[in-house]
């Protein structure tokens, strides 16, 4: 059976040997809570509730599923009662106010936690996920006595929250969408429609539910710039703020899906539900931009989440399962065979999963330091920098973590070899939980134009430099050293190409717009390669620093340079594709008319 | 809801436009059946069998799968009166000998109903497909009392039969499988032991099952130099041929998989049940190696079934959906939106489909045609070049087509955004069933090794030179068509590296053989472009000629232009990374202490 140990020491590394969170947190404003004893205590409980809770019911989901019953969901075996658990453990609370009952630590605390919460139990972690959003959605936008009524009861946990966008017909293009608000005497609204793809829309977990709803104004300019939000709740708040009176809507379906079947993903229907406007009205879709970026990251935690859970099960399936003898002769003469580890194709899938499983924490842990600044930064010139820097890392992480975290998870999967396909070890559950990563919050091919389009050509390149000076100023400070330049003299280069492969893609782009969706993609992957380069880098400039000290833990130190080194030979030359493909060109996509695909 | 409509037009393309079947079938002793005609008709006919009767039951079966109730495998609604179908329409008898009641149709007539029949339907076609590997081994290693008895009954598809490899401890490495058998004072056996993974081992679809199992006798040698092959039948024939006495062999349970639910994967417990030994004692083996390219062709089949699957439905999807508009301005103005076929990444995904599936095909009616020239090849010469070539590209065909399959399932479900992850749109379901596709009949990673070490090393590149002259002699043949220059050019450059690339990595073999590999994998990848290049080059060169004579179908031949300039611009330049990967050595993989991946 699958298994997952937080990976305290990787975790401990990135926080603080590569990204200093002592210092950073310092630099806060107002993250005094935040001491390395603290943080370390935290690590310490949520390692211990998701490993013992919260991953022995990653299969239970899977296989039990949640189920319909008379309009109410039933969630699988044993999820209610972790959520109690999380929610008596202060959980949900850790990164939010504490005017509205939060412990005030920034998100870079809470994405730890996040992280080991969503690799333990992906399809369970939704459900406090999700509501992230809708507090966010308050935090930002809602009135004080919104705040009052609802985020309180979000922080502490006590109800959950959704957000309802997509319709039928509508994913990618909010503008489309039909459900409708109509104004009523008393200053609420009447929301009515069908939303579908709601995680966490109904389920057994908490004593209310909390809908972010985008709906349509009967006066409202069509398209995107006609979205208003509303707080629709499943149960209407009597005045002492207690779930009263129940609101007319519900949950249609549930949807069959690929995987984290633990999740409830429901069609709501609103029926003339009451509901509340949020944020100015028309706004909605602006409102909802302002924290789209944790959003994204939090998606961007799922690739990660899915590498290591695979990592972590193959690794010990490879060192347990015998089977052949090495090339080069046995390494386990005594025994019927070898154990597969000893096979280079083997090992090469391994170090896939643990390099973009590494690398991986160590971009969103920076991301969120990104948040962190944007939101607690001392100066306005830090949180603007943090917010740019942040804008542009996102879509990378967002869809090259997602698309690296699934080709991590099929690796874990094809160590196995045919006891990958069946569903008792676990392995095929990663895939089909993780692929979903690719497609919600934006798929890959629109964090691609968001990337290439909205941040790097829309600023002129100027997002796209915020990050190469960065990269650029780490090389210059290593060119000295000779044991770095297996990864400097690569990194520099790449660097350089980086910018000459956005400079010629902007050149075509002004001849003709769909030069920049025929590059989009490749170039998002190419640009996700390279930040990750950066950050292997670093953790080998790292690792040689304490090895040169002299260090007592050396053969952790040495791993992290043999896989800083198997990353830059084995998975960074992928770039060497994209380049070409990047700049292929529209019309070998474009020419062919639609009409003539298939005869 | 998916659909499937078998792709006339693009297979009568390769079969006779590409591949010139009619002069094929004239070269070979005693296929003087398959006529043009013949041949028409026998595909009308599996098409309307494939799209009316098959791709109806591949989402019930998914949804039902097989249940085991005492001992008996109920199959999906639909399944069995299938089999009768297709028995009835003599499918299963038709490339086989007709001395025992076969049509005596060349191989590659059958695997043309086999692409039919997969695509629509893979986890039923494994129930007949799997009977193949126990005809095979009757035909080749039999005796005429055995063929009499058993191989008459299978080629009628009154019986169906299995291969019982696996054992839970070993599948890629039968050396060291357990299930033993004791000769009995009659000349039979008693074959004790448990087989997993065994597909359609029990079922409700045929009267009988003809288990084929691998077993030791009892003074064998140890590892691969002491299995033996038996015929171990559910019932016992009796004088007159019918199935009669129940053997001591059951069903002990069903595998739950991640896909191909409709197919029946069965763990067998023989119990001192009776068997027959066939072939010489001790040569299992090797028996199994002769037919081992037809099982693995079988296999690469499934590659181009799902990239077809994904293909016909993910197209009608993006031709019907509307969502955002064409950044270079509306294509659909009086519309809501855009459908989304026109934006470049969909159509990216679309044409990776559509060259993979269509260059799939080329390639495998290829090999399928090699298997026809071995089997009856007018001449010696004739026979071992074309048992030669089929060796070199079956671990191409079945590891290439089979991760492009998977990939190709992917883009289809990734054109459907949320929707592909819901089941009803059938897109997971393509890209669950596909991903058997790389672990079975040898992983990717075996086929790595038999192509690059077996194949090419150990024949000091000979079975290279036999593909490449091919090549060579092509693009030579269109040195003075310019308009051919931009495939040529490029596939003569990578038919020249291939060779360099094969002499790096033989020379790093001989100071260790752990660097065959570490670069097999990518050398397999690399191969496969570059093979499926050649088809794509030959493709367009076709496509030309029918439009220099002025063609009535020159849509269809643009099209097929188009694709092939998609496939070098897009697809082809995938080479430029796994070319430097797989030079970048053995030490980056083994450098790393089996202890120290993780801390």
């Amino acid at each position: 059976m699958p298994e997952y140990k937080a990976p305290r020491r990787e975790m401990h590394f990135v926080l603080n040997e590569l990204l200093d969170a002592d210092a950073h947190y310092q630099a806060l404003t107002g993250a005094e809570d935040a001491t390395p004893d603290m943080i370390e205590a935290i690590i310490e409980e949520g390692a211990k509730f998701s490993e013992r809770v919260l991953a022995p019911l990653n299969g239970v989901g899977d296989r039990q599923g949640c189920r319909l019953e008379g309009g109410e969901v039933i969630t699988p075996e044993g999820f209610k009662q972790a959520y109690s658990q999380f929610i008596d453990g202060g959980w949900s609370s850790l990164a939010h106010d504490p005017q509205w009952g939060g412990q005030g630590l920034p998100e870079s605390v809470g994405i730890v936690i996040n992280e080991m919460v969503g690799t333990a139990n992906w399809a369970w972690s939704m459900y406090p996920g999700l509501s992230h959003g809708a507090m966010n959605t308050l935090e930002a936008h809602g009135t004080q006595e919104q705040k009052q009524q609802y985020l309180t009861k979000l922080v502490s946990g006590e109800w959950t929250g959704t957000m309802c966008l997509t319709e039928s017909h509508c994913g990618t293009d909010l503008g489309l969408l039909r459900t409708r608000a109509e104004p009523e005497a008393d200053g609420s609204y009447r929301i009515s429609g069908t939303k579908i793809f709601i995680s966490a829309g109904e389920h057994d977990m908490a004593e209310n539910i909390v809908h972010i709803v985008l709906a349509r104004l009967p006066d409202a300019p069509a398209g995107t710039k006609g979205i208003s939000l509303f707080i629709v709740p499943k149960f209407l708040p009597d005045a002492q703020g207690a779930a009263c009176e129940r609101n007319s809507l519900e949950c249609g379906s549930l949807e069959h899906k690929m995987g984290i079947h633990g999740n409830a993903t429901c069609v709501m229907n609103f029926d003339g539900a009451t509901g509340y406007l949020i944020g100015p009205a028309n706004k909605g879709l602006n409102c909802m931009f302002t924290f789209m970026n944790t959003a994204r990251l939090g998606t961007a935690l799922q690739g990660l989440a899915h590498a290591e859970w695979g990592f972590q099960n193959s690794l010990s399936y490879a060192r347990d399962r015998l089977q052949m003898r090495a090339l080069s002769g046995s390494k386990n003469p005594q025994g019927a065979a070898d154990p597969i580890i000893v096979h280079p194709a083997v090992r090469n899938m391994l170090l896939t999963q643990k390099a973009f499983a590494e690398g991986g924490r160590a971009l969103i842990y920076y991301c969120a330091q990104l948040v962190d600044r944007g939101k607690q930064g001392a100066t306005e010139e830090d949180r603007s920098e943090a917010d740019a820097l942040l804008a542009f890392l996102t879509p990378i992480a967002k869809a090259f973590l997602t698309e690296a975290g699934y080709e991590a998870a099929n690796h874990g999967m094809q160590i196995y070899g045919g006891h990958g396909y069946i569903a008792e070890w676990g392995m095929e559950q990663n895939v089909r939980d993780s692929r979903i990563s690719m497609l919600y919050e934006g798929t890959t091919q629109i964090q691609a134009l968001d990337l290439l389009g909205r941040k790097v050509l829309m600023t002129q390149g100027e997002a796209l430099k915020g990050f190469t000076k960065i990269m650029h100023k780490f090389c210059q400070s290593q060119a000295d050293d000779a044991a770095m330049a297996p990864f400097v003299t690569p990194l520099a280069e790449l660097n350089k190409e980086w910018g000459e492969l956005t400079m010629k893609i902007g050149m075509k782009a002004m001849q003709d717009r769909e030069e920049v969706g025929a590059a989009a993609v490749d170039y998002l992957m190419y640009s996700g390669y390279v930040v990750l380069g950066y950050f292997w880098a670093r953790m080998a400039q790292v690792a040689q620093a304490e090895l040169a000290k002299g260090t007592t833990d050396s053969a952790f130190y040495e791993a992290k340079l043999q896989c800083a080194r198997f990353y830059f030979e084995r998975l960074l030359p992928r770039t060497r594709s994209l380049s070409v493909t990047m700049l292929s060109g529209a019309d070998n996509l474009m020419s062919l008319d639609a009409e003539h695909f298939a005869f």
